[in-house]
C-alpha cells in the first residue's frame, strides 16, 4: 500500500526483453486506506494510460504473511485487478517464488539475486531504480516467460502484455 | 466476494430510522477474482447512483478470521472504498462487534438477534430479505448512532449518510 511497484517490459519468448519503464506507485502511511487506495487507481491508471500494455500480471497475495500486511496487499491488489479488468486487459497473477524462480532459477532467491538477474535479463547499465521495483521488473519477466506456457497467454501474448505487483513493492507491465 | 450486503438506511441520532433499501451483490464463485471485483464494482455504483449516500459505512475487515475469506472480503471492501473515495463521499470503518454491540446492546449477539433489532428498529414488518443483508442494515444504525458521537462524522451526517458492508453479505447506506 505504501509502494506499489510498476513496470513495463516488451518482451515474447525466445526473444530479447526490453524495459519500457518502472517506478513506483507511493501513498502517505499516515492517510487513511479509502484515500490510498484512490490514490493507487489514479497511479495506475497513469500507468496505463502511458503505455497502453496488453496484459497485466499482479502478484499474487500470500495468507501466511503478517497478516496486516496482507490486507493491505490484498486491497492494492484489488485496485490494480479493477483498473486492468475495466479496461478488458486479461489479469494474470503469479506467486512470489514463481517470479524468483523465473528469473533466478531459484524460488528462494534473494532480493539481491532477484535485482542481478532482472538488470542482466534487461540488459540494464546499472541495477533499476527505485530498488524495490526490481521485483515488479522480475514479475513482468516471470509472466513473459511463464505465459507462453499457457494457451490462453499465448493468446494474449499474441498482443501486448503488462502486470503489476502491488502493495510491498511493485506492479510491473510487459508487453509482448 | 460471493455475496455484498447492501442497505440503504435514512435517520439521525434520536430519530426514527427508515429503511430505503436493502440487496446483496453477487458474484459467482467460479468466475475470476479480477471479474468478480468488476461485478461488484459494478453492482456499488448501481447502488451509489440509485440512492445517493451522504456517507458509506465498511465492515472493519479483520484478521484472525479464515484467511482465504479475508483477502476475499479485504479485496471487496477495497473497492466499495473505491467507489464512495472516488465520488468524494467519507467512509467510515465499523467492526462486527461494534455493529452488534449498536443494535442489541453485546457484541456477541448472534445472527438471529441482529436481525430481530434491525427489524424492530427498522420497524419491518418481517424480517429483511435477503437475510444476509439484515448484516448490512445493521452497520448502517450503527454508524448512524455511533457517527454521532464523532464531530468528524457529526458534520458529515448534517448532510447524509451511508455505509457498505460487503465481502460475506453486506454493504449498508444511510441517509441522516
Amino acid at each position: 500500500m505504501t509502494r506499489c511497484g510498476v513496470g513495463v517490459v516488451d518482451g515474447a519468448p525466445g526473444q530479447p526483453l526490453r524495459m519500457v519503464g518502472v517506478g513506483v506507485v507511493r501513498t502517505p502511511a499516515e492517510e487513511e486506506v479509502p484515500r490510498r487506495l484512490l490514490a493507487i487507481e489514479q497511479g495506475l491508471e497513469s500507468w496505463l494510460d502511458a503505455h497502453r500494455p496488453d496484459i497485466v500480471a499482479i502478484e499474487r497475495v500470500f495468507a501466511q504473511h503478517n497478516v496486516r500486511t496482507v490486507m493491505g496487499t490484498a486491497q492494492a491488489s484489488a485496485v490494480a485487478m479493477l483498473c486492468a479488468t475495466r479496461r478488458g486487459l486479461p489479469v494474470v497473477l503469479h506467486t512470489p517464488s514463481e517470479v524468483k524462480a523465473a528469473v533466478t532459477g531459484s524460488g528462494r532467491a534473494d532480493k539481491a539475486q532477484v535485482t542481478a538477474m532482472v538488470t542482466r535479463l534487461l540488459r540494464l547499465d546499472a541495477p533499476p531504480k527505485p530498488a524495490d521495483a526490481a521485483d515488479a521488473l522480475a514479475l513482468s519477466i516471470c509472466h513473459i516467460w511463464r505465459g507462453s506456457a499457457s494457451a490462453k497467454l499465448a493468446a494474449a501474448l499474441a498482443g501486448t502484455t503488462s502486470s503489476v505487483r502491488p502493495a510491498r513493492p511493485a506492479r510491473k507491465e510487459y508487453r509482448a
